[in-house]
């Protein structure tokens, strides 16, 4: 085989969710159809343009997104979640007209993701912050998922939450444990949204 | 959501396999992850850099593959695949030593593909001129996948290539290697047994 045809396949086979065989599947593809030429661009240009929000850190063209400048949204409450796919599933719901604050993942030694990889740093700059600029957060609403790893990540962030005059909910048990919430339908988010509970700090 | 990141999620969904949630998956990937620069430049790169062998049809760099230029392999025996999977199948085998010739996919209506779409017309075209530069072609073996679609495409073939003093094969029909004829399908069982073979007593 030559070598742009393995550069390829091995870069393909990078992409999550993709093995050896979907990997050689893809390349075909992105060959044979034209579809190819515009997906390399559409990464390229999505790379040179997207950057995390300043604030909440979703990608966005620019350095602040549309909702953190959009001020029919309550400051006052966050929903802090784990990645874009999360802040869909609740925007779809339209139970929250709040802010929000992505963390970029969870909490998970064993995969090397420890707090300096999240952006739980910018949350509590974000928390202090507001309290001096008189747009107080009241509350923040931890809605990482439901498993392991997301309940260390809500526990940690509950912990480093306590000095600040705030309320640290959690997403209510209206989700069904082990789910994603990514995945989850509309009425669920919302029971969910509805039956928070305040996050004890352990 | 911003224009590039639209863009950039509609062309990974255009990618076989891949549904609307792995695309918004892959995007993230390929957002956070240098591995997303690298992939972007690997396609471009490949689809500069490799085009088909003008003789087989597999993606080489040039005009001419490894194995079309490969005295040591039979240039009178040609073995007929849908795509390069089932080249490096039959390679994995060590069981053939011949040449091959890959149709870029199969007869299928449905999908618009017709015998314009695949690389039949180059293929008698090599059976033509083997005839005049002495290297005659003696058999075709068809290899396409015991599918519908592969065993029209098959007889296709069989009747375009009668005019030509070649011997014209299908690979055999039967229980895989290792398989328990319990757990096999009907189709499978009755081909196995319209296959049978003599049993030379040793």
């Amino acid at each position: 085989m030559s070598p742009s045809w393995i550069r390829l396949v091995s870069s393909l086979k990078r992409l999550p969710g993709v093995g050896p065989r979907m990997a050689e599947r893809l390349a075909l593809f992105v060959l044979r159809s034209s579809d190819g030429e515009e997906l390399a661009q559409a990464v390229l240009d999505a790379r040179q343009k997207l950057s995390r929000c300043e604030t909440c850190g979703v990608f966005t063209e620019g350095t602040a997104c549309r909702r953190c400048q959009d001020d029919s949204r309550d400051p006052g409450v966050i929903c802090v979640i784990e990645e874009v796919g999360d802040l869909d599933a609740i925007e779809r719901s339209g139970s929250f007209r709040g802010r929000y604050h992505i963390l970029g993942g969870v909490l998970s030694p064993l995969d090397g993701i420890g707090p300096g990889q999240l952006r739980i740093d910018s949350l509590l700059k974000r928390v202090k912050a507001s309290a001096s600029n008189g747009r107080s957060v009241k509350e923040i609403i931890v809605a990482t998922n439901p498993t392991v790893e997301g309940e260390a990540t809500a526990s940690y962030l509950a912990r480093l939450l306590r000095p600040f005059e705030v309320r640290v909910t959690r997403l209510g048990y209206g989700m069904p444990s082990g789910a994603s919430l990514e995945y989850a339908d509309e009425l669920t988010v919302t029971r969910a949204l509805e039956g928070r509970q305040e996050l004890a700090a352990e």
